[in-house]
């Protein structure tokens, strides 16, 4: 740690990389904290010098505010101009508005100033193609002519979104989540939050989101979200030069993401805690916190659905690991998946309409004046009971067609959306699982309502109804059916209950919902302790250390660390008598991360540790700039090299890139402790050793395969690379 | 944690106490966590056996979710039976129900059918104290008579209650939040969570708060659940026999605490997670809810104010560390604090009420059946504006009198709550500060409506007010400043959003308090980052490591080890050749609480560390058991020890006792990542070498010593004992 101390003096020298990690390793979370505390240091006692650097410490110290700032209000903004963009697409697929093009359906009739309409969906300036085209807007050739170019526009929108995808952005597709999450753990993917990626994901999802798939805009919201964060952190040397510092940043942006998706900032600063973030103090949770309220304001003051309160969902998807043969060919796939969903979507009502329209009407309640056909109850004038007292109703007619329709529409959408998951378009997860918890949940909501109806002296309903009271009320079933649903995929409880009470304001019903949530996870365990992020991780061999899984074999450091029986001996280095051809043979013949300094290999006492990527770069740079380093200079970690005569090789002294205070464990620690230690302190690897003497090195891809061989999985098969 | 592992097999013989902690010292979270992973290793492969076992280890899995819901249970019926009692206490304070003296006063007049009363307060079976004694209702001597009698009450009650604190049970005094948090990081205060102290407390928080002292029951609730959830971990030996294990039960039933004191189970959890507790991880999240969720529902079927939603509050204390002369005789001091409060208290309708009731009056709006004097606006029908559309009326006399009331009672507030903080009597923290907040904000609130109505041409309420809308609600002013004055207090930020819109249904308001919860937490820390409870913890001098504060300053752990440059040398065992002897002088001749282990003297290579506890207990079990172990026996670390002829003094084998794998730095470690291993891994202590060679130990207060000198503050002060 000290070693990264010094790394800074060093950094101040022409070296621009040492300290930094390449592409897809992991970070050590001990050596970012210990760098960022030894700058804060040094910007605390720089300020007493000048007014200048004074200034320059408070905007310093405020700088994680002013990100959190930033990322507020771009989020939102993003948010808010998709929420516009996918609206009009989404309309545009069905007709145009005369008056002006760019606008949706709602705004067109909204403008209209004929509100005189009962149905606010009927205006003149709203056109349907095949009224525009041919002047008839009623028949079944213009009912003809409205499908085609509905599954048209639907195919063009995919079409784009996944070659732009595959063309400028392959890190665009997907929700992103999982990869956030193992970002966030610590693991390095670049170019995943890059400038490129912003832009093309928030296109694409636009995209891919209006035509029509089973998918929706709440996963890649968060990872949109978490672009905006690392764009901004690179306005500020204290976040893009430090991976910890980053990963706050991150974890905070990922709170706002779910802030917008939802309009749920307390849920969204939760979602982040309980699902995300891996390193989540209460720092973080203050900032992302204020990043929420921010993101959640903006958005609010764009509006973009005229109401002050939610911006409501759109679909999603669902049901991991299913890849066909059509996977090899991306783009034909999602046309495939496009043409299939619309030309099936199409002719049903519940799946013609936007996700969020239907979850919105499956919440609902049947009021007096709800022209929908799921309210389309018989009223008994005989009985004398106010109109808005549903559930003592019988159903009429369009209630069972309804129940028919829902019930294909259920078949539809589980099916589809095992089929849409894994596409190379942005698709996000949350709401097509809401989709089909709320179909069913409105489906086993009528069928009590009318078991109540029609058998009211039953047992159960005799207790529960009295008479000329609500029992039954079909909308609060659908409501807890899509939380009970979404939680048994992402296995969230508390933040599940928070975002679902501000998406629909319904705090009375905290019980129900809480409820469902905990009941789904405990059913869900029980076949499987992983959410669908945590299987995506592994589907994709991130080396992801879950803090959920328990480990409790009995196990000791020393079956885990290598060298293991028959290997080579460990690759060491010594404090003064390897030479610069000793280690550069040591650097080409191996590709470990970094390499233990002991006293000598007789005693194999350990003095520190030295990353490759630092040593390489040092004895580079020294071979260039410093006279008399040769191959066979002495390299000497120690703290006082030999004076040297000038003819002689000069010694190359490198204890300022050694870290002097190495994580150590004894060889037998249990390695329940040893995980432990890893995810607790987020370490990059551990040396193992008996009364002081080096046995051997534990890594974090070590550990993960080790736990993989304890469940009997594969450990092979669960590593990246 | 090796040697925690063997310390089990130690365990099935008779040592007791063997692996247990003394009073007022720290756990180490790594070995409880440990010995927790060799029980459940053990039940699980017991569980292959029989059928018995099988169920046995199905009992121990789910035995957490059943401890769970006995918290929530009985905390829920604690939470009702405490609300009924200080209702009916508090009214007795000012009459008695004619028809059933066990009645509260909206009880009595809610049974007495005659509810055309307009006024439900007034009815012929509640009668006051003056009205009852001497048949007149009304009139100067009626109210003095009341007004003795209502203090008489009030002195009765708080005399019970200082007496049975001081006499049964001193731990039950204050709100216990800051020892819970204590607890909970892992310190051991035996008794603090006993069942005197849950039964003294629930029945002293009663009369204290029926007293009418400024101080509330929310604090306390927490206390009590947190004494629920120590009393059901006796009930299984996962919980009773492992102090990490049992925190994490604590740690929920403070959650279910919350919930019941405000009815805000979503709250509690994260009050639990960001307030109070130390180690928690999702399991204990999972687990927190699912209490929360049973202790709502368990009150809410209690119901003790007759509205299934919230349960409201009563007053609590505010503003530290006064302590008066007074302060040397609690009863007296409880007497005196009571007198002035019940004097003052009874004239002013704002303090004389519950403060429950104050605030729930301040939060509320005028509607136009409201009759409080706040609502007394002149309506103006010249200009035909809806009743209910208050803006922009002009204030009556009776708000204008109310301002000043409520002014009074601020200053009021404010004296008696930092009067009221200390005394030896139950007493929690959120009220008076809401209260405090919803005064001034209430009165802010009226003074912008005022200026809104009497100057509506202003710039900023020409764009704020439309003509006729609403446009100031003094209501939400309230709200917003409770909420900032409580975030003030207690730094908390998403919870503190949470529990107040789960109090006031306001889910609209959320960016308000949001903003007035962030402002708040700004404008506090700008005066010094610590809350109430961690300046209450510094006070009393815990040694409580807390994750807030960060430390920035660059020492080396060889800075802070002990033995510093001029002491003694470490006090150290050698592995084989030490004498019973030997061992006996070294416990009595130092009082730590463990002793490194080394191979010999000269080496200093360390092997392990041994427990003073568990070493006194074998010691002692060894003179008296095993034959020729005496005095001049040497004892063995090692793995196998010499075998002698019968007639020397026997060999005593320890390897057992002693732990392989004690934690190690080097002495290089910077002290910021020594102290973040202590708060992360909770550990009691940690050994400090340099290549291989023990130089030194580090323990927590060592931490907490050397963290307090480079803050400035003496050392000395802020350590219990």
């Amino acid at each position: 740690m000290n070693g990264a101390g010094n790394l800074m003096d060093f950094l101040d020298e022409p070296f621009p990389d040492v300290g930094t990690y390449e592409d897809f390793h992991t970070i050590d979370w001990l050596r970012e904290k210990s760098r960022d505390t030894d700058r804060h240091r040094k910007i605390t006692s720089k300020s007493k010098e000048s007014l200048w650097e004074l200034i320059k410490s408070l905007l310093d110290a405020w700088s994680g505010w002013v990100v959190m700032l930033l990322i507020g209000l771009l989020s939102g903004t993003l948010a808010g101009v998709i929420d516009l963009a996918v609206d009009w697409m989404t309309d545009l697929k069905e007709g145009v508005c005369l008056s002006a093009f760019w606008y949706s359906h709602e705004q067109c009739c909204w403008t209209s100033n004929e509100t005189t309409f009962d149905d606010r969906d009927k205006c003149p300036q709203w056109q349907k193609w095949a009224e525009l085209m041919t002047g008839h807007a009623e028949g079944a050739g213009a009912y003809v002519l409205n499908y085609f170019l509905y599954v048209l526009w639907a195919l063009l929108f995919s079409f784009l979104a996944v070659s732009l995808v595959r063309v400028f952005a392959p890190y665009a597709c997907g929700s992103g989540i999982p990869e956030i999450k193992t970002i966030l753990s610590g693991f390095i993917i670049r170019g995943y939050l890059g400038k490129w990626t912003l832009l093309i994901k928030t296109v694409t999802l636009v995209l891919a989101v209006s035509s029509g798939l089973s998918l929706g805009k709440e996963g890649p919201l968060v990872h949109v979200a978490c672009c905006c964060g690392n764009l901004f952190c690179s306005l500020f040397s204290k976040y893009s030069k430090n991976e910890g510092k980053r990963r706050e940043v991150l974890s905070a942006a990922a709170a706002a993401g779910v802030s917008v998706a939802f309009g749920a900032p307390i849920g969204g600063v939760l979602f982040s805690l309980e699902e995300v973030s891996y390193y989540f103090p209460l720092k973080t949770l203050w900032r992302s916190f204020f990043a929420a309220l921010v993101a959640a304001f903006t958005l609010r003051s764009i509006n973009p659905f005229g109401n002050s309160r939610l911006v409501l969902f759109y679909v999603e998807y669902h049901t991991p690991w299913k890849t066909t043969q059509l996977g090899k060919y991306p783009v034909l796939e999602v046309i495939a998946v496009t043409g299939i969903t619309a030309v099936l979507a199409f002719p049903n009502p519940y799946t013609r309409r936007s996700t969020s329209e239907l979850i919105s009407e499956l919440f609902n309640d049947c009021g007096a004046l709800e022209s929908s056909q799921l309210c389309d109850y018989i009223n008994n004038p005989n009985m004398s009971r106010p109109v808005d007292d549903i559930p003592d109703r019988p159903a009429g007619p369009g209630v069972y067609n309804a129940l028919w329709q829902l019930a294909l529409a259920l078949i539809f959408k589980i099916v589809i959306t095992i089929f849409t998951f894994g596409m190379k378009i942005p698709s996000g997860l949350f709401i097509p699982s809401m989709a089909v918890g709320a179909i069913a949940g409105r489906i086993v909501g009528i069928a009590v309502e009318q078991m109540a109806y029609h058998h009211h002296d039953w047992i159960i309903f005799k207790n529960w109804c009295r008479p000329g009271a609500d029992c039954v009320t079909p909308g609060l079933y659908a409501m807890v059916g899509a939380a009970a649903c979404l939680g048994g995929v992402t296995r969230m409880t508390v933040s599940l209950v928070v975002i679902m009470f501000e998406l629909t304001g319904g705090l009375e019903y905290i019980v129900p919902l809480m409820a469902a949530a905990v009941t789904s996870k405990w059913v869900a365990d029980a076949f499987g302790k992983e959410g669908i992020y945590e299987s995506h991780i592994q589907l994709n061999g991130y080396p992801y250390l879950d803090v959920r899984d328990e480990f409790t074999h009995r196990t000791l450091a020393t079956d885990v660390m290598r060298p293991r029986r028959n290997d080579p001996p460990l690759a060491v280095l010594t404090q003064d008598s390897t030479t610069v051809e000793d280690v550069e043979a040591l650097i080409k013949d191996t590709d470990y991360n970094g390499f233990p300094v002991v006293v000598s290999r007789e005693s194999e006492r350990l003095i520190g540790f030295v990353q490759r990527r630092d040593l390489t770069l040092a004895i580079k740079n020294a071979r260039q700039k410093q006279d008399g380093v040769v191959s066979s200079s002495v390299v000497y970690f120690t703290e006082d090299a030999p004076q040297l005569p000038a003819s002689n090789p000069q010694p190359l002294k490198l204890r300022r890139i050694l870290n002097l205070s190495p994580f150590t464990v004894t060889d037998h620690t249990p390695m329940e402790t040893v995980v432990d230690i890893f995810r607790k302190l987020g370490l990059r690897q551990c040396l193992v050793t008996r009364s002081g003497r080096l046995l051997g090195i534990i890594t974090k891809k070590d550990v993960l395969r080790h736990m993989a061989q304890m469940m009997n999985q594969d450990p092979e098969s669960i590593m990246f690379n």
